[in-house]
């Protein structure tokens, strides 16, 4: 600790927000490392090249409506809003940082989708006949999902961090979520439809661990500035809602065709409509006079949505789903009331967006509801095929049975959690060097900084 | 009426908006309950649990693309849009309640889709082997389609009501909702794809009784914040767009797979559009100087889409389509003009979101287009097999003929009133005891009595 | 051009912006007009009428499912909100003009889709059977699509026309469409996929040339609305984000069923992905101490969806994608940076959302990278079959080769030009008669013109 208190001090020197050169190198040099590895590395799959028709009469397909991208796009074009438009637009509750919040949510993005596409093409897509990552639209999918975990570990050090720095947090972020979502889904063979702990859990404690490394003592001196005005709380609720709408769509996305996507949309649903009421209860109760806190609203009513994750393509039930979104719609309100603040006063870790409380927490008790739901699992329930579908004993897993596979998933949430942990530490070490060009502490959550900005708005 | 006097008399006491106690209360016990009922009743169907596989094949079905959540979950999504961000934020308008108009629209919205789960599955789609009600994706449109007639209500009574008391709305409104649909639509067989009857009619009536019921012979007292500001109207902007886009789904989302999907598809994109210039017409028609009012683009220009909606699946006609947009764009928008400032003046309906020109009367025109258009259906026009499947004359009713059909449309329009009118008369009395937490005549259309808002902002 | 200094001269007499009978007139009669119009020849095709039942029997369809609806409804719900919302709001970013951006975006897409059903109907759609144009889906989309050329030009003349002229802009706007399209693809059997050259480049060059024939010397007056406020730019980033979000579903649209739309939207997510890098790298780099340009962000980062269009179904390949997004991105930033400012001040073409370099340039470099592409197709690369699919060379283009293809392109490309420049001038010419209710140069950019606004507001 001694020894991160130094480096602590080393960092801060005076600050300086100019990126006129660190944030166009960045984004020309890798944009072109993109183009280069595309062009070695990536080209289109069966499905998405002229060649399907002569693939769909070898394998004797009877329909183009039988091709992947009809069974996805829906999902897919929903799961892009969420990352644009939802995680986006979450985040411009801050009265001066609409600009940074969707912008750079944006920024990053856009360049980590790319990143993703290589990195998890590697993991699972490379075609070992002729050495290509062979991509369709389940890999555009994969790749927003992956650009999800570093969006939520945005939301940590929303308004304190330059872009250049969320350029380097997405590149580590996306190669570390490659790596561990790797490790828990193919070699500890764990499901995770919606990414409760590839996605959620790891995102959530990379972004708290870069937060804490990047910790900021004299931030109250930008107070004024931390907070919300009434029609950026509106703004943020189309963040809100296109999220919580769109949720279904997330956890669907890439589950089994037929009954998988059907399910975990339905478990979905439901888990996000229990939390929405459960919120507004703790909302108003432990509030002085009973007034709802649009900060719960924003935030809390989406847990239940992380937490169903892992289960959403289990037998969870409908009730299981009702009562997963009940717990997780406390949990959270609770955490944005006693935990936030206890976490920065006490543990240095500054959460501007609640992060812990709507990914991280939610994340954790969706890969444990996980677990128990796939330990439960028996043939009289699931049938006997649709256990084999749903959990994949296939091949070297056709031995495996749902208690054990409840462990793998257990042994799966620690790996996320361990890699989010990690990987934020290293990450938000590196993102302390003094090189990158973050705003000082009196002048954080302020668009001036990296947006021109006509001056005559100064009055608001 | 003499009685309705003295009763409303007793009801208006000293006002407390305190809902600390009652809001949590209502929305953990009512949680509870519906995880109880969820256990007990609610269980997947055959498509959406893992048994498909073996159902699939027993059915002789070639693949899983004919899972029905492939034919409705794009449609699926659009109605979740615009239960959540249209209806909220079409109600954003008002200068200083856009806090409760997008948050108690989502709360209510979450509750009710899970009680109307509950209400229409009995009805609907109870399984009598076992006593289960089976869901899939349709109950899910359902549930959608059964909230939005409380949405509807809630225009009528925004800005005046506790959120409590929207809770109490929605749990009759959905009770009643799935009763009078029932009759409407199994006991009466008349068809309602797009709701006009059993959702616009029936919501807007209910809306408008409640708020008759309701009252307030002081609201001018509030009226320093009964009006847009800039921004606000391009928040509700948000609102009415998205419902305008997404109508066609809403109308085609639980037709018959195949070209009643399709057809009633175009005719409600053919419908709003017309619909849009007769709005646009009107409204610069009527006023001085030929400017458009907001209020008008905001609502009118949807008319067309709630009146297309019982016939959109019949052989309405591109050129009848447009016909009913066309007149229901100057019908509504001269509601606007002329017949809210009489209602609120002569009839004691204080209307905030113009109910009754958007849902109430295009519903009622959309029910008496639906009798019109079935009356006069014919195998000529539909093929032999085309009008069976198009009216279900099949089963008990394999002997009805078009014309009898356009009776049956008739009654079940009268009943869609009825339930509207008598419902809200009944559920506004149980809404004017004085302990629900309602607002002062001069303390409405204020987000300050239940929202937690920074005092800064008071200056906007 | 003595004729037409004169000729403007002759114009500018006193301007009266009241439009009281003008737009109710245009408006109730245009719309008659349609009704008569599609009474007479617009019908449901075979797969949205009744007869489906039937059809598909005939044709031995196996499943409902085959619908041409299930294939393009998705894509076509997300085209109809790159038009309503995308369009509409992308352009809210000015202070004071947020209400003439979004609905009269809203007015002229209702009318002119109309309008392009029937003008597209007639090219391409007309039974010679019975003389009717059968209707489906993708004529839904075409319609859609046509009124994207008219938003674009809208684009250009944002601010500084009433909204009779901008109906009699899309009446000729969807007309010419109609006839370049129907040349390009269908007589010069060029392939356009995304509309680079039809839409983009057609819409951008009609725009501009109006823009030129209305030059307003005088537009400084209007400085100080010219500009837009803080919250006003957040509006305008949900219009570019659902533009950029659903831009794969627009290129995709109407491709082939299969692998084409498959393709199309991979190339087009990709070519988005890359130009959001390259626009920031230049929005940094060209301002004084590294700040971004909200100008750049809301329509820089589009470009690469525009360029993508036409080759968007080819072979391009994934990296091949990324190229053409990294150049846009440039391109196009640095027209916002340099040319536009040049055109206004040496060309006399005042360009309010800089349509030139958001559509008329990447639409040109779209139509030179699909006539590139197209050129250097071989069987190799697409299969002997894929090659026929891809370009359709069957019926009496079957001894078609792609180096001759190529030359179609670049010949389309040159129609698309030509009839931009060519009707922006004969309809620019008309638009200048003094009877169109347009403001004066000292009160463009003002909603006050044509909207209804409540006068506490001015404050702002």
């Amino acid at each position: 600790m001694g020894c991160v208190q130094s480096f602590r001090e080393l960092c801060d020197r005076q600050k300086n927000t100019n990126v006129r050169l660190s944030l166009p190198a960045v984004c020309i040099v890798w944009q072109t490392a993109m183009i280069i590895l595309f062009g070695v590395f990536i080209r289109y799959n069966e499905e998405s090249s002229p060649r399907w028709v002569e693939y769909r009469k070898a394998k004797n397909i009877s329909s183009d409506i039988e091709n992947d991208f009809y069974f996805r796009y829906p999902s897919f074009q929903d799961v892009h809003v969420m990352i644009f438009v939802g995680f986006g637009f979450l985040m411009t509750f801050l009265k001066r940082y609409s600009f940074g919040a969707v912008g750079f949510n944006f920024l990053i993005a856009a360049f980590g989708l790319q990143w993703a596409l290589l990195m998890q093409g590697w993991f699972h897509s490379l075609d070992y006949s002729d050495g290509k990552i062979k991509i369709g639209i389940e890999n555009l999918i994969n790749a927003d999902f992956c650009v999800a975990g570093c969006l939520i570990a945005y939301g940590a050090v929303l308004g304190k961090v330059s872009p250049v720095q969320l350029m380097v947090l997405t590149l580590f972020g996306i190669t570390l979520f490659a790596v561990e979502e790797y490790i828990i889904l193919d070699l500890i063979h764990a499901k995770d439809a919606g990414g409760s702990m590839v996605i959620h859990t790891f995102g959530g404690y990379y972004g708290l661990s870069i937060s804490w490394m990047l910790y900021r003592p004299n931030l109250d001196q930008s107070s004024r500035l931390q907070g919300s005005v009434y029609h950026s709380d509106v703004f943020a609720m189309i963040g809100t809602l296109f999220l919580w709408m769109f949720w279904p769509s997330f956890n669907s996305a890439i589950t089994d065709h037929g009954d998988g996507q059907h399910r975990a949309a339905i478990n979905t649903y439901l888990a996000l409509a229990a939390t929405v009421l459960t919120t507004v209860a703790v909302s108003s109760l432990f509030q002085k006079h009973g007034k709802l806190d649009m900060v719960h609203i924003q935030n809390s009513t989406l847990a239940g949505g992380v937490a169903v994750g892992t289960a959403a393509e289990f037998m969870l039930m409908p009730y299981g789903s009702l009562i997963v979104g009940f717990c997780c719609g406390i949990v959270s309100t609770l955490g944005y009331i006693y935990l936030t603040p206890f976490m920065e006063k006490y543990m240095k870790i500054q959460d501007t967006c609640g992060i812990h409380n709507l990914h991280a927490m939610p994340g954790v008790i969706g890969g444990i509801v996980g677990a128990i739901t796939a330990a439960a699992a028996s043939e009289s329930v699931y049938g006997h095929e649709g256990l084999i579908n749903t959990f994949d004993f296939e091949g070297e897993f056709k031995d495996m049975v749902p208690t054990r596979q409840g462990g793998h998933q257990a042994a799966g949430l620690c790996v996320a959690i361990c890699f989010g942990v990690g990987g934020g530490i290293i990450v938000g070490c590196i993102l302390r060097l003094p090189i990158w060009g973050d705003a000082a502490d009196d002048n954080c959550f302020d668009d001036e900084a990296y947006w021109e900005i006509v001056s005559v708005k100064k009055k608001l």
